[in-house]
């Protein structure tokens, strides 16, 4: 299909959430949606859907809405969920072990092929149906067996170190744990989830009202 | 201390992750900390870091930098970190767990103090210290034995509802895991993380580059 470039990141966010919430209609059988439903669920307007969708080349018939199979299957092939990627997670710790064993990553093809730590006492070992590596290998590994992402689960203070190491081994793809900022090239990709700052800013809007 | 009031969001977004890297810095026995050396953790520079904190009365001195006890004790108590806040969890499932055995809710007073479920093999059964509630007894619950935060770990089909209820309760903060975008009165804060999101926000930039 056409490939658009330079959308934005909130668009994309939009079509991740309009596709969570086809993914349940389509379980519960239903057939067609329309621009107002999926407005409710992103929390925008049904211009904004019709504008969303139109850019992808999908459009809905009045009267009838959009087709659900037909349009999860655009918006998994547009958020490129048709593939598989190959991961790496650096740090065995209970995040680690909780992403894991999180189906939402082997949902979208997210495939854990190894797991790296400092600690002596877990290297070697198994971990989740891995072999748990010495961070000092990560060149060694990764160089004879790629990914095209990483995952970072260190302490905040081992993060940044870590990244510089994936991103020197052609890592475009980082998905961040830890709860520091990451700075990274402009060609690589870094999400970063941070629960303990959503607390916080949770705390302060209640503090501060 | 002087509250000051509309501080942007990406502001107090700042002074968390100058927090984590001075409780980090305050672990290692360091004394002083100087504004680029937060500014790096933070993403930003050091004149941004001058300006966040001079905005809350602090300021480094020439040469020695600012003091990192300090620091973490007012932006402990800017970020409202000192109280203790009451909160109840809506969903007893896998995230949930995760969520009550994570330290940081309780490092930050985070403290779970009802857990809501619908399924009635959970309902009356200990979970984590606790005992499952039945979603129907919500208000009774939360009206007996009130709340400050409600954290939403329904699927996204029930979120909406559930939110619409404790915002009818008087809630004012809502931590919300279900991948859906809530709705809320302008004087309710909510802080979403959706893992899925930032998964195909992922995906999405390593197939169209």
């Amino acid at each position: 299909m056409l490939r658009m470039r330079k959308i934005a990141e909130s668009t994309v966010r939009r079509l991740s959430l309009y596709l969570r919430f086809l993914e349940e209609f389509e379980e519960q059988g239903m057939e067609t949606v329309s621009s107002e439903a999926l407005a409710a669920r992103g929390g925008t307007t049904s211009a904004q859907v019709r504008k969303d969708l139109s850019f992808f080349g999908s459009f809905g018939k009045r009267g009838l809405g959009y087709s659900v199979g037909e349009l999860v299957l655009k918006l998994r092939d547009i958020l490129g969920l048709g593939r598989t990627y190959r991961v790496a997670m650096i740090g065995a710790g209970k995040i680690g072990s909780a992403l894991v064993q999180y189906r939402g990553f082997r949902n979208r093809g997210f495939d854990i092929v190894s797991i790296f730590d400092t600690d002596q006492a877990k290297v070697g070992k198994g971990w989740n149906g891995l072999v748990v590596k010495d961070l000092k290998e990560l060149e060694t590994e990764l160089r004879r067996s790629p990914v095209e992402i990483a995952v970072i689960v260190t302490p905040g203070e081992a993060a940044q170190g870590v990244t510089d190491r994936v991103v020197a081994l052609g890592v475009k793809a980082i998905l961040n744990f830890a709860p520091i900022q990451l700075t990274v090239p402009d060609d690589v990709v870094v999400k970063t989830v941070n629960l303990a700052l959503e607390l916080e800013t949770l705390s302060y809007a209640l503090t501060n009202r």
